[in-house]
């Protein structure tokens, strides 16, 4: 077997950067389809948006020197000469001394620079009195104030949340190309690892409950996942169905093997699922150190520790990397982590980063985070857990009040 | 009409958690589709996890005196006795004087109250020589230290994220009590409103891109959305289509209708659907201010302003507020806002809430929020944004360097 040095948590970042790539496949989807999928291709506007100079509020019309001295206790005079009507070109026009009513998102009609708002003006039968003067432009979108035709909107690799959607939508775009949703394979092995759907536990049995915490981090992400069931502690077995999934799926996730053959075994299988194979094998990270991360024929395949929490832990960390680069994600979306002040000294060994379970809450305008004390096979630590705080590998831990970054989870 | 006075954002919350009730429908889902649906009744643990005293690490299962006094330079000896194999019960017990190999995850022999670690000692022809001493239970994870039999494990409310559905499969639970999922009808109105697939605009329209942000939003939060289409500004057609959409639906988003007459048509139309009708007409927020919000025969019913940015900005602090009660969610998963330091002084007015799009970045282990200057009816600033922030009623504005409460994108 190859050996492998422990990486640092940094150093693993940027493997993760340079090894995986993004999956090739592209669709076209409907917008309405298309939420949290990943942009395959930029989208450039191909009219202005708005397409006409538009009114903010409901007011009137007008040339904006017209209003000029105009106040409360001296109001101007104006001509109303018609209104202008939603979805419509108006049919009138503003010269000069002369208004036109306009609503809220109407076009404005030839000769006007602004309008004046409906509270600072009154219509007297048929002459309108301003109380407040216009400056050129006041409650106006113009032409192309939004998106410019012309400009990149939204970039190639963006992941398209609600509001990317609305400004597609603006500009008659209703289907984009986007990369095709990954679909990741999860396999467990272990001869102690029963299906979590086993009612009555034999003694040392345990329930595969890192399937549900798994896929379901993986669905949070907008990535499908196949269950590829249990394999024992046997080589060619764990072998041939961890082929067989590879050949199904985008990526390949393998928990467990806490046992010294086991990890082995993992490590092994792994190899044989193609090159260039393992590109790291250990972290300096508590917990989860006995991580395994590979890339097969440009598919990405993660082997992570059996204990829950560990394993929920690596693949927040480290598999959300893996998986948004092997989507085109390019874009990051902030803050995946916020800051927050930490509650008592925490040791730490340089060297090794370390991350801690924490109940967060609110003081003083600041978030606090107080450490959950439980031992990393426990799943109530992180049920009770509002995040996670990561101690880096420079530190020597870190002291009450100093400020910690924490991954949140929702 | 009646007459509404307009209510601070902080009333507007009183009033939702008042008004709102949970949707009184449950259905049972196996596990693996329960992710993000709201726990309709509390989960009792029904066996201990672990069902067993349990190793965390690989190493021998020894009586903890045993080891006393044992260091690098002055090692114990124990005599091994056998090994305990992953998923069986150990045939072996250790008495005094013995240890039993065990792996991680492996089941307590009898007799033994502790493991050793193999990095502690050394296997000399069945002889062990241990080179630390242990504490009682160091490295075991008792039976029932994760979950104790008859605890409330998750509470009635609970929204199923992963690590629930990881600790509900722990207790070998299959099968949940989940409210069933929501389905919002969302319709719009307006004369100069047309489909967001019209490829080209006349003068005048405007595509209706509310639809996809909101509904964007609402899937965001497990919601389903059934599209009512587009009413013209005639009260007779708007309120026949939010009858029919109301009649299929939990509740209903009404989106637009800015011009005068339109927001008429729209309470009237609210107050035609059922008791107690219209709670909240107009909110001291800006941007959102013509906001609507009622409650129609137990079915909650908003009527959102037009702009798109508004119209977001309004659904995210008060619809998903609503949707939340309805789908019977009673955990406030945290933190929804972070706190960031503001790039510059904003003035505001007192005893309204303004909200602000900025852009976040990290300085120095603090997140700094930097305003995105754009009238609320652009879009592009949404796109631009990662957060709102918020500066509450009673505040006349924040300082420079001030720390504010930021509701952030994803």
């Amino acid at each position: 077997m190859q050996f492998f040095k422990v990486k640092t948590v940094e150093e693993t970042f940027s493997l993760i950067e340079e090894n995986i790539p993004a999956i090739e496949q592209t669709e076209v989807r409907e917008l309405a389809e298309a939420l949290h999928y990943i942009l395959a291709e930029p989208v450039i506007a191909k009219e202005n948006v708005p397409s006409f100079d538009r009114s903010t509020v409901d007011g009137y019309a007008v040339r904006a020197k017209d209003t000029y001295g105009s106040s409360e206790s001296m109001p101007g005079f104006l001509t109303l000469v018609g209104e202008v009507k939603m979805g419509e070109v108006p049919t009138v026009s503003v010269s000069n001394g002369k208004a036109v009513y306009i609503p809220t998102g109407g076009m404005l009609p030839r000769g006007s620079d602004s309008v004046i708002m409906i509270e600072h003006c009154e219509d007297v039968d048929g002459l309108l009195n301003t109380y407040k003067q216009n400056a050129p432009a006041e409650n106006v979108i113009r032409t192309g104030e939004d998106i410019k035709e012309g400009e990149i909107l939204v970039n190639k690799g963006t992941k398209l949340r609600p509001q990317e959607l609305g400004a597609l939508a603006s500009l008659g775009i209703t289907h984009v190309s986007v990369f095709r949703k990954l679909k990741v394979g999860y396999l467990s092995s272990g001869d102690e690892i029963v299906p979590y759907q086993t009612e009555t536990l034999s003694a040392g049995q345990i329930r595969d409950i890192n399937y549900l915490t798994i896929a379901g981090l993986a669905n949070e992400w907008n990535v499908d996942v196949v269950y590829g069931g249990i394999v024992k502690d046997d080589f060619d077995e764990f072998k041939q169905k961890a082929r067989e999934l590879y050949d199904q799926v985008d990526g390949l996730i393998l928990s467990g093997g806490s046992s010294v053959g086991a990890k082995d075994y993992t490590t092994d299988v792994i190899q044989s699922l193609g090159d260039p194979g393992v590109f790291v094998h250990g972290i300096s990270i508590k917990p989860g150190k006995p991580t395994i991360l590979a890339l097969a024929n440009g598919k990405p395949v993660i082997g992570l520790p059996g204990h829950p929490a560990s394993a929920m832990i690596i693949f927040q960390l480290f598999g959300q990397r893996i998986l948004r680069k092997l989507k085109g994600e390019k874009t990051e979306h902030k803050p995946e982590r916020i800051f927050a002040r930490m509650t008592k000294n925490i040791p730490s060994s340089p060297g090794r980063s370390d991350y801690i379970r924490v109940h967060l809450f609110e003081k003083d305008s600041e978030w606090w985070a107080e450490p959950i004390i439980g031992k990393s096979g426990l799943i109530t630590t992180l049920v009770k857990s509002d995040g996670i705080v990561e101690i880096t590998s420079e530190k020597e831990g870190v002291l009450q009040g100093e400020y910690v970054p924490v991954f949140v989870s929702r």
